[in-house]
């Protein structure tokens, strides 16, 4: 999938000039803080999405509530990555190539854009432009620690220091600041989790003891929602709710504004030996311990919570007396309230027990495949009719030349409107409960553009002469989809058809890997670019990234990466992983196809090395366009996968097809040869 | 390539039993150490090949002169790897899984195995096993700085201490060590080296100004053989002298057995600038340059010395006060000489520049492969007409079962003989000057022993009903090769053609990668084994290391490897790299094929992110076997390269063959199809 984020409306009100906000601001300087850095949002719903971003590299976006915008409240840039910087007298903003364009169009000329990449980074500007022993505030709420131990290294080298404000100063002058959301929390069901949350907490527990800590403080948005078997509607596109969790070895605890906590989901919850406590004790919890006094403070007995049935945990606990914090997502507020010598600092084990999905989570996420692939072949049919209805195109199965018949005055397609009506076939499916990321919806030079994001009043309208990229995603109860297929309506280009078959045979290459356990997605990833490379093409974003059971559409440790990973996890059977390599020629198209691969056994003839073998399960059901692929270009096993391919999608989708959308599915499906 | 080292006669003899080197050891006893390390080799000669050795995984060797086998002396072990430890009442010896038997079999029962992978490592074997406060003694020339420091890093847990000793322990005892070699040093021609040592001398000075050195300690051999244009014969297989060079601003200097120096040679190195001293005032020089007192103990003028012509290095030379040496080659003994704060501890700049041959290297390193592919075929003719003659067998071309014709009872073919017949063709070609490394001439279950290397009693006797693997190169003054070939004579079982097959498929695919720059060898190792995993198959060692110009036949900074780099260095325009695939199945037999590839610049379509294209020529030429080969399995594109490669090989070495060779090899090269 790709990136972008809705703009929220109604926020802009208050930008009327950035010196108002300054004027505002004053408190900071009254504070004596040389600077303010804005991180965009609550770290916690930032960096649930953190390891993601670290994978694809840039085909990503982190997805906040309204009133968490606080980076675009003070700046008016609405991108998904940026930091502010404000001081008395002038104020920067950094954000990464995606979004150059977008950032010089939306800040006012009382703004100066920094270009990742070109100019100096946040940290090195800060230490050579400010004086020395300044003092830079920063919302400890809203920074990481690895983030904020990464800025104090710098900052030390000219006796600059971070000062954590001990309120959001920005939150402070934004009078309209959006109210915090009190969206239900919802217990998301056995059958569709796949495993308890008795159990889930027992697998924890264990993984402490062996680490010697006494408990954990977990952070990650997904993390709680995937630990408590809870759902939430708090953030766009993914189910989760703002809160935390502690969790020792005796007792759970979840932090979360109880307005949003009906009785009954209460009642559930605390069944499970969880207590729910308000959002903001969690402070005062983590203080407590530290100070190992948070056990006691509960009421709850240990004979609920797995491990410690038998008793011994009193006498086990007294080795185990470290907390676990995951720095990559924990906020710099929480963890600077432990003693440093009693922390571990390790990625969550969640992070891996979360990946590795359960039996019941792979079925599901199989049939909400089947489903989102039934609404994508209903789309491609009614978009296949439209486009030679209104665009007198020769059609999805045809390659005259479009725009055969004059285009109908009348009626009009644009990206949004198509988008919608996508949106529209996925909510007739069962269990549907949204989409999972903003559809990207895509003509021709928007296509080379890996995050583009259609808006109501300035996107393109389809073209039978263009390319059609379509990357797009649900969430469904029982599990999340991202499926990106590329389609044109008229006759494409011999470079465009190249380039697409170019594309699959990456895309092939690797969804056919089989490869030993130990090997990590930054091996892999040559597999999809290989044939690229052989004509000087290559695309700069990652291959595949993990993705959630009714979560998060991007989901870690795992992904297919050119770049080296700093946390090599290797690939292991029962985790997803997408497959999408793509190529984009600026201000002309842009092609990307995307499945999403379940890791598996593989049943190889030999084990080499006794180390198993594995590979990869397709579960995404949608034809690629024959028209667009140059046959010759591709190895007889290369047809081979791609007719089997066709014809389990015939198979798999044809119960959910009407006579006509079967037909137009068989015609799309049909075996081809050299 | 693979491993293993002449066994040098007249070693032994001393070796009547640990104890009584253990007596004469009483000097380290007296000295109040609790252990000595006894490393088998001078640092130098041993970490010439180190890059590699870190590179190939396992299927490497380190080549040292007889007079540095010092852990073969205590330990009678011969193998290439290993590490000897000796206390007063005990002694152990670390090797790794390549040599576990035969150190079994070589150890007496004084001596106790320990197996590197399995056993404890020797650091933390020493820090849990040895006293607190113990003093280790190793000879400071027999370490590199980071074996050292990672030691007493491991040691200091327990308070215990690495000691210097000032003499090497092993030297006093054995009492009839083969003396120093003699062997003359030898200019390598302008002709050949294609760069002066004027021009290397200022490449290299100004490397060390942008890192702000004054000067730099060359401790690899073949760097500083590599930096004066010299060679020699001091260390078998590999043509350097045991020296070291030291290069500051205004001077350069090469240490070495003056007895091995020509006046007609000495003449030629100083036109050069360099001034020749003794091997041992290394160690006193060494000092006086971390004084900053070397340059004024020269009396050579700095004209003649490239960048500092202008005259303005004086001034420059004040802000350049580093002394730049390699970690990883340098010995402990004379960077101890060094002050912790002056020295700039990094990679050599010569790996790399030596790494990227110029034109007229590549020209000879062409040119060698030429003769060198000459004298391959002639010995696959010779071979194929022996294994018909001696052994009935069916041949290279036919696949009927062999000995349909009784063996002769007089003659006989062994994997000695085999490879000394090799040997002597190639001692026909022009420039031939050796091996390159001792000839891997393998029988069947031999061919699946990665580093074997046969011995005249024991070697196997060659087998018409078995896979024959050779692995063998030599010296030319134009360039060293290394070329693989795995072959049958008989009737090569089903099992038998599919393994060579996917070997060669994952052959193919590297070589005829393309990849952009930027790109290092860990990325592209895949390509490699995707063919063999597809069955479960693999093999244990990387697939590609740099090969020298007329010098080692292992050769860094880069390589082809599935371990992550320590040292990350992308592939480059101008680099050598083999390709050499294989598959072992244990007690059965083995292959392995093996290319010579210069990195080129593609000549792609396009060029995305103007990053610029790289892409392999092969420069080895010699047949692979059709009759090993399941063409069924191949894709029309191999089939393709396939018989390009061997309609080059017939083209190229046509003029080196005579009729009857020729004719043999018309037919090996023979178009295929599907």
């Amino acid at each position: 999938m790709g990136a972008g984020y809705q703009v929220a409306a109604g926020i802009y009100e208050l930008n009327a000039g950035l010196w108002a906000i300054l004027d505002g601001l004053e408190l900071a300087w009254e504070k004596k803080l040389t600077m303010l850095l804005v991180e965009s949002d609550s770290v916690s719903a930032v960096k649930m999405v953190q390891e993601q971003s670290r994978a694809d590299d840039t085909n990503l976006s982190e997805y906040v509530s309204d009133r968490d915008k606080r980076r675009e409240f003070v700046s008016g840039f609405t991108g998904s990555a940026g930091l502010a910087l404000i001081t008395k007298d002038e104020a920067r903003l950094w954000t990464d190539g995606r979004y150059f364009l977008q950032a010089m169009q939306q800040l006012s000329d009382q703004w100066q854009l920094m270009r990742i990449g070109e100019d100096p980074s946040v940290d090195s500007w800060i230490s050579d432009n400010l004086p020395r022993e300044a003092a830079i505030g920063v919302d400890p709420w809203c920074v990481s620690v690895d983030t904020a131990q990464r800025w104090e290294r710098a900052f030390a080298k000219n006796h600059q220091k971070l000062i954590q404000t001990s309120s959001n100063l920005v939150d402070e002058v934004w009078k309209n600041q959006p109210p915090a959301e009190t969206n239900p929390v919802i217990v998301h069901p056995l059958e569709f989790a796949g495993r308890s949350v008795a159990e889930k907490l027992k697998d924890l527990r264990e993984k402490l003891a062996i680490e010697k800590a006494c408990g954990i403080i977990i952070t990650a948005l997904d993390e709680v929602a995937w630990l408590y078997n809870i759902r939430g509607s708090d953030v766009s596109y993914c189910p989760v709710v703002h809160a935390f969790a502690i969790v020792t070895l005796n007792s759970a605890f979840l932090y979360v504004d109880k307005r949003k906590v009906s009785s009954k989901v209460s009642s559930s919850i605390q069944e499970n030996g969880i207590e729910v406590r308000e959002y903001s004790t969690v402070s005062s919890d983590v203080a407590l311990l530290a100070s190992n006094q948070l056990d006691k403070d509960t009421g709850l007995s240990s004979g609920q919570n797995g491990v410690c049935e038998s008793g011994t945990c009193e006498a086990e606990e007294n080795n185990n007396d470290l907390i676990w914090v995951d720095p990559a997502s924990c906020c710099y507020a929480l963890f600077s309230k432990l003693d440093a010598k009693k922390m571990l600092q390790q990625q969550s084990p969640l992070a891996l027990a979360k990946a590795l999905k359960n039996p019941v989570e792979l079925d599901g996420l199989r049939n909400a495949h089947i489903r989102d692939g039934a609404a994508v072949v209903q789309y491609l049919v009614w978009l296949d009719k439209q486009m030679q209805e209104i665009y007198g195109a020769s059609g999805y199965f045809l390659e005259g030349k479009g725009r055969s018949k004059k285009r109908s005055e009348t009626m009009k397609l644009t990206e949004v409107t198509a988008s919608d009506k996508l949106e529209g076939f996925r909510a007739t499916k069962e269990h549907f409960r949204g989409l999972s990321f903003p559809t990207i919806s895509s003509v021709g030079p928007n296509a080379a553009v890996i995050h583009y994001s259609p808006q109501p009043e300035t996107c393109a309208e389809l073209d039978p002469d263009s390319i059609y990229l379509f990357d797009s995603g649900a969430q469904y109860l029982d599990g999340t989809t991202d499926v990106t297929r590329t389609v044109h309506f008229g006759k494409p280009s011999e470079h465009e058809k190249a380039c697409y078959t170019s594309v699959l045979k990456g895309h092939i290459a690797l969804g056919n890997a089989r490869f030993p356990n130990g090997t990590n997605g930054h091996a892999l990833d040559i597999l999809a670019r290989i044939p690229l490379w052989r004509y000087g093409l290559d695309y700069r974003h990652g291959t595949g990234h993990g993705i959630g059971s009714y979560l998060n559409v991007h989901e870690g440790p795992h992904l297919i990466s050119f770049r080296p990973q700093a946390r090599n996890v290797p690939l292991q059977a029962s985790m997803t992983v997408t497959d999408e390599p793509g190529y984009y020629e600026d201000g002309t198209f842009g092609i990307r196809l995307e499945n999403v691969l379940v890791i598996k056994e593989a049943d190889t003839e030999f084990n080499f090395g006794d180390k198993g073998y594995l590979s990869f399960e397709h579960i995404t059901w949608a034809p690629y366009q024959i028209k667009l692929i140059d046959l010759s270009l591709l190895t007889p096993e290369e047809i081979e996968w791609l007719n089997t391919y066709h014809s389990k999608c015939r198979e798999i989708l044809a119960p959910s097809m009407d006579k006509n959308e079967l037909d137009w599915l068989k015609k799309a499906t049909e075996p081809v040869s050299a």
